[in-house]
């Protein structure tokens, strides 16, 4: 993941220099009150949608998703799999010295509570509702980029129609008249690169590391339930093996 | 939330004045019977669409919430724990002499009916339609101002047209033929300010504000009933811990 | 509701009257094969999407809407608490002459099937199958005015069409090319206002009504289906009031 | 319906037409590449998106809607009623010697059910299971016309750009311009014609078709599982009552 | 499906072609740094959103469905019936032979798993999920091509945009503005052509694939579970009849 969001943005970024430079210098296409009026503009209307913090902490969890790892959802059926093998030699509370040699919070709580002796259902259910608030905050971070991607257009419409009345209102020069209009097309543009080529995709990469991750963890649940529940170890593969593509499928037993 | 809100609207505004006296006097973005049909237009619109007093409420709701302090989740837990414990204690009654402590109406009413001796699902149950019921006149304030983000450029379009057609009649002295295309951009320029700088960061705002206090109601009613039920006062802080991001969480039982 | 909408219609009506007085006469807004082919072609392609009676009745229900007096659901709550006390002194057969009183046919037919002896689950289960039909027929008008609100603007951007063409195709004479292209945007103007001034905001107006509307029925079904189930009255007033505003609670108890 | 649907067509392309002749011959409208390009490539990008034999299928539906009888749910009523008085007299047997005389399929089968002895949840169960599926087929045939719609317009601004960048390359007699350009947007008008009055009405007939298909055969379900429960004839009518309009219920036992 | 997609593809193609060359050479239609910022750039957004297996795996899916034989319903109906004829003869068990003739291999899955003394309710909660998880991974296909069509048209009036600004800095000589504006129309060109002809067409392709497969696949649980809780092979049948249209039903048993 990390290498092609890097090669993408340098590719969709330097595409548009190249095609910029084959044809002018690149400074007639910037210009510093378009720049303030769209970044600025933008930036303002996104703090009376959103408090301070919180257009903070998506550009932060959205740097962090750039650089994040992909995440292999067979490592964690194998390591649930080691789990299911062990409950069922030395029972659930041998699961308690497997907690510390784990990384991931979620599955750490999970077998806590599993090891604390929790009922299925309950294990289930509360983890669920982690799972449904997990979710809200992850489509709030997206739903941020969305705005964002709204709002910088329309504020390039805004400049746009600035330079357009500036200009109609004062034609007397016909020389003037297609620069300025160049001009108040670079509000347009600009809006519509900070939509197309940083907002949505953002959002998009969000989403899609937030759907991973659920995905992981919903896997969690669905196996320490199995794991509480003593299911036999086979068939709790079998389950788990649904949350992925047939051919990523490798059993444990198998091998 | 507040000063976030205040600086995001200058900032829009201030810039949007900068570009314009950049290149002009303000004076020329300014026209009488453009802003009437605009403001005016959606106004009369809007109220064909929504009763006087729906508008009214809106407006009033949406300023309240500009001013509003961010609400912290965190201080509800450690209040609930603090009603888990004592009614650990001394009993649900003992929950009675905290009533005139707390300010949040919602909180007052939910201890007012367990100490009343209602089930948990009946509590549940019936703080749940008010919960749903609130959430309803919520959406109805932000969809207000999402239709005035709808009606406002529509006006600006329709006075762009009326401006045009003007225009195209009378094209006799070229001259005429910017000036008068400008004051006719006008509208649409309106438009698309009240629609993309005010009502929809506005109604985005609300729709935030209402998710907050959805959330804080939802974790009182599931605290109220784990209370109620006389559920571990451990079981019942990890439940309502569910509801935060993890490096939110501080249990208030290492402390 | 009356006479905001009446206010309303004449405030974005004259508005527009006005700003087109302001600079030129009314006559050149006003050309009627521009208004047969947005209007005739709306209505004919409405005709196609919809069967004649059903564009008929939602005219009609519009039309009632707009001059219907506001619902309060208090007095509905009012009413309600009156049959709870009179059901627990005299029994349910005691609502039987009652219902002569009662104007709204709903609440009759609730009071009816209570008195015949339905068990609560049956009354609830009937009732809100018939909400599900009153919420499809509410709807089916209001889509009425979006599709009207869609097709409008699409009949005058083919009119314009029509208008750029023909002009396009005859410019010998420079004079001409203005008025020309005036008269082909009479049609995208109609489209605009058929759309933004009529329809919509009627389509939001007949939601907003059907919304009132299935609150009170469902008001009624809660409060028949306690009644019923012979619960204490302050305990249906509590269910009754989560369905409305926390201000506008008025206990009829403490009266 | 059959008489308003050919009236619409017949108005909207009458009005077109009269529009048109009103300012020039109807030849200037008519461009044979300008309606391949748009035709036949929206039947090309329709082929890609679905197989030959489910675009045959929407066409033959579409024809066959519009030329359908209106249904009257109210007859169904009176017929279903028939069967509850005589299932209450002679047995759910009874029913048998009635299927013969019944043309609806969906009512042959679900009486053929009854008779075979399924119990009411079954055949509730069995029957919803259809209809999901035949929802699924309809709402097929809906989407078809609903990508077409899609599809027109933007084969049109393809053929319009197509027409447009000729023009420009090509700009060395102004007398030329205009014309060029006016047959360049004769693709827009195609596909504005095709999506706007083709197309979505079209579609918009086969929802309501399908909503009016599947709301009587809801109504049979509801019927039938209340005729094999046994219930009395008047509860059963006043269940089916809830599917319609109170001002269209005729009770068949005041007659 | 096969043959309508080249059909499809190929005229739709084709016709483009015919009517650029009923008016020009190809070759201002042809233009590398267009193509490079349309193309790459769309590309380099993409894999800001996706990660690059995704992308790859989209395509991959999408050549592969072009080719795909369509799946007749019917075909299982009538393996299902065998099925269901050979368990009530021969026990579960007999279907074990079965596995091997059986290409389908979520078919097979769901024998082995009958055959294993799964439960009814275990082997269709089991399959349920591997069903949504499938539905999952191919609404991300669609989701993928349906981007790309959001994202080609914004990198055409990128495109589109810099050639103007270009232009209008540089109208000196009147007669380049023509060409200059040509080559500017032609990302915006490319980028509806990549959405409409190319990416929306097989974003809805792959959509209906996914549909028949789910399809399918929930006639196999469906059938599976039946067979297993040993049904009348004729109500299997008249279970399994209804996903499809009744004139595709052909009985098993009348043959």
């Amino acid at each position: 993941m990390y290498l092609s969001t890097i090669i993408g943005m340098v590719a969709a970024f330097g595409l548009m220099l190249l095609a910029i430079l084959h044809g002018s210098p690149l400074t007639i296409f910037f210009n510093v009150p378009a720049l303030l009026i769209v970044l600025g503009g933008t930036t303002g209307v996104a703090l009376v949608h959103y408090p301070f913090k919180d257009l903070l902490e998506a550009f932060r969890v959205a740097s962090k998703t750039v650089f994040h790892k992909e995440i292999t959802v067979n490592e964690y059926i194998v390591q649930l799999m080691g789990f299911a093998n062990k409950a069922r030699k030395e029972g659930i509370l041998g699961l308690q010295d497997e907690i510390d040699k784990i990384e991931d919070p979620f599955l750490v709580k999970s077998i806590q509570m599993a090891v604390d002796g929790q009922e299925p259902e309950t294990l289930s259910s509360m983890l669920n509702t982690e799972i449904a608030y997990i979710q809200r905050r992850h489509s709030k971070g997206a739903n941020i980029f969305i705005s964002l991607a709204t709002y910088a257009p329309a504020m390039g419409m805004v400049g746009t129609l600035i330079g357009l009345v500036q200009m109609l209102q004062n034609m007397d020069d016909p020389s003037k008249i297609g620069p300025a209009m160049a001009v108040a097309l670079l509000t347009t543009f600009y809006g519509a690169i900070i939509a197309n080529v940083v907002c949505l995709p953002l959002a998009g990469k969000l989403k899609n590391r937030s759907e991973s991750e659920i995905l992981i963890k919903s896997l969690i649940i669905d196996g320490m339930q199995s794991i509480l529940s003593g299911e036999n170890p086979r068939i709790i593969e079998q389950k788990l093996h649904a949350f992925i593509s047939p051919k990523l499928r490798e059993s444990t037993f198998t091998r």
